[in-house]
């Protein structure tokens, strides 16, 4: 017998068939009764005589086989009929909620304890499978612009981008520490390929509690050589979203309606603010006095986003030469006003997404960015190794996975748009 | 004035251009000096008057303006002539070893050592090209076959895998550990997608100090539902290996000769062995009696792996039916016979490439399988929650990428196959 995908009934009319997978739901309506059958490709309806009550409860595997008729009231048009049901695996227990309704009704506590199984609801499956797109848009742009892929180390041997937020371990009898990003890595591949980006997981020891962090993430990392200044690589950050979307759009037209999701308009030109013309801007129309602060809060933030929202229609704003305080040591300065820098953040929504950059270049500045920083340069030794033999003007972002998912579905919390999360409390699932 | 790249010198002859990038090479010649500048994308000759001795040493970084001339005897048929040279950032130290020569003649400890700047040398590049084209291989194969990508946590609540070859953590004060494979969250995300995979970072912390392990890899994780059994998953590994050649081939032309590589054909089927019959074969044929042997040695895949070229002519072997006293508790047994298993390892050129095999898709089964192996089942709780609520037959495998790439490119370790190798002795650079 034909075993065939759920997705292929309406080419097989007329036609005995097998279809195989979960029972999605089952209800009756009169004398008859439904089954819905998932499987990895999609769903297909069944219908029984009688009132079903000896079909298999929810989530049991099932193989139906059965004849495929045309019902225009069935979803997509076919149904199987008369159909047999052979039980493959049962189950134990009754679900810790049906995932056969529309809405999964569950706390985020319930949704994060039972995330091995309640992630099989069709609105989780959606927001992973936006992921995936996202992902496979982001090393589509990359590619076509002669970007190298590579994966970097994430157990090193110095915490030295942020001593405070790394976890550290037991590595043979001496200790190491798990990269809080492939920042220094990426960097030194840009010597090798001169064009670099990387997929992969990030460890932050944050003590963050908040909507938008957790401590394992996935980060989307690029960087690239021979840019003019941060502008040549907001450029790049620019093609990239529209990249990314345009992906998401093609491959993912049921979930984006599912989810309700609005995909952005990415704009030719992202309307870009300086971080001073912003805090004077935010001063100026909300009252509250933020002249002579040195970052964005969240609330700022947010007021940004409907600000460029509603002076640029866009869901998207660069903030841009942020003070060189609050960057980190490798941040290229502005040539004509170094307390400025070469640096930006981007906000999607009022969130931060991306942060980015232009990075100094020259070996000398990294001993004097150093020294002027505090920190010894021995810890640094083999990263300064690229910058004594020709490293070109570069540069580079990151961008968040789950936040980029999160703002796109605009969920409450970014815990939502990961498969497992990991926060203070949280190591399980 | 326009700066284009060195690989579109030729589309430009006769015009004024800029190219920029790393000084590779200079020689003299005659009154005559050839520099060639790499970039990104590839190389490209300028001719310079004069004996060359002002040229910038290898590797600064250079920005070189002249008119493109074809010439039949330069590197491609094109070169700039009348060049001027702007240095953008020059080299502070003499290289740890020649990036210019044909061969990088250095041993693997200054290798390793210098890794950051010696993986520009040519043959380094086209390594890991191959490993991202095998990356992309691998997805693109998979994509086409509606397989998810997914991306699950490293950090892990439970030592459950194998306690002894994981490393272990404080995490916010408690225990926590690396994730030695996405094994169960790849089986749980059956449930999820039916069809799974992953790209990331596994961590071993096993004191071997071999030519064939490092302590963190790049592993390619495959795992999906409604097999019939072993043989099911198998064929997905055939084909899979041919679609990531497939991939080399075609992206890394260039490079498949510069390391004179040989790509293997993947037969349209791939020899396999029962276990069994692979120590029945090698006692009669060698005269080592390994008959009750429960795993095979390195010289036995080796002697395998030449048997199979010599009786197959096939790089490829399958090794079936592993005992079950030396596989993991998930393992599906062989229905026939419960002494063996359902599961494989495929040898490519006498190296175990790959393991995978059917899992155990029942929870009683999973109870009892955790029972014989003297494990308790509370670690387990959320791993063994997915199998109460329907999982289908399932199976997978996992590919180590650097082993992949080693085997194909024949490297004697497999540290030359990883960009910055992590070994017991190694976390830096």
């Amino acid at each position: 017998m034909n075993t065939i995908k759920t997705t292929e009934i309406n080419t097989h009319a007329g036609q005995q068939v097998c279809i195989q997978g979960w029972v999605h739901t089952t209800r009756k309506m009169g004398g008859i009764a439904f089954l819905i059958l998932r499987d990895g490709y999609g769903t297909a309806q069944a219908i029984f005589e009688g009132d079903g009550s000896s079909l298999p409860a929810p989530e049991s595997i099932v193989r139906l086989t059965g004849r495929i008729q045309p019902n225009e009231q069935a979803p997509g048009g076919y149904e199987l009929v008369e159909p047999t049901v052979e039980l493959l695996n049962a189950v134990i227990e009754p679900l810790p909620a049906a995932l056969g309704k529309k809405e999964l009704n569950v706390g985020l506590p319930t949704l994060l304890d039972h995330a091995v199984v309640l992630n099989r609801h069709p609105s989780r499956r959606a927001i992973f499978k936006l992921s995936a797109a996202a992902m496979a848009g982001f090393r589509q742009t990359l590619n076509a612009r002669s970007f190298t892929e590579v994966q970097t180390p994430k157990l090193v041997g110095s915490a030295t981008e942020g001593g405070a937020n790394v976890f550290s371990l037991d590595y043979f009898g001496r200790p190491a520490w798990l990269a809080q990003s492939p920042q220094f890595y990426k960097q030194i591949m840009v010597g090798v390929f001169e064009r670099v980006y990387e997929v992969g997981p990030v460890f932050r020891a944050e003590t963050h509690n908040t909507s938008r962090h957790i401590n394992e993430y996935v980060s989307l990392d690029v960087e690239f050589g021979f840019i003019e200044n941060h502008w040549t690589v907001m450029a790049l950050v620019r093609d990239l979203l529209d990249g990314i979307f345009a992906e998401i759009t093609s491959r993912c037209e049921h979930e984006i309606e599912l989810l309700n999701v609005t995909v952005p308009n990415v704009p030719a030109e992202i309307p870009a603010i300086h971080f001073r013309e912003a805090l004077e801007l935010i001063t100026a129309e909300t009252g509250e006095s933020i002249i002579g602060e040195t970052d964005l809060s969240p609330q700022n933030e947010r007021w940004l986003g409907e600000w460029a929202l509603r002076e640029h229609s866009s869901d998207f704003l660069f903030v841009v030469g942020y003070p060189m305080s609050k960057r980190p040591f490798y941040t290229h300065p502005d040539p004509e006003n170094p307390t400025w820098s070469n640096s930006f953040d981007l906000l999607f929504r009022g969130t931060e997404l991306i942060t980015g950059g232009q990075r100094r270049h020259k070996y000398a500045d990294y001993l004097s960015a150093l020294e002027t920083a505090g920190l010894p340069t021995e810890p640094f030794a083999e990263y300064l190794e690229a910058f004594k033999y020709g490293m070109p003007p570069h540069g580079g972002f990151a961008i968040g996975l789950e936040r980029l998912i999160k703002q796109l579905c605009q969920l409450p919390n970014v815990k939502q748009a990961t498969l497992f999360p990991r926060d203070m409390q949280r190591l399980t699932p």
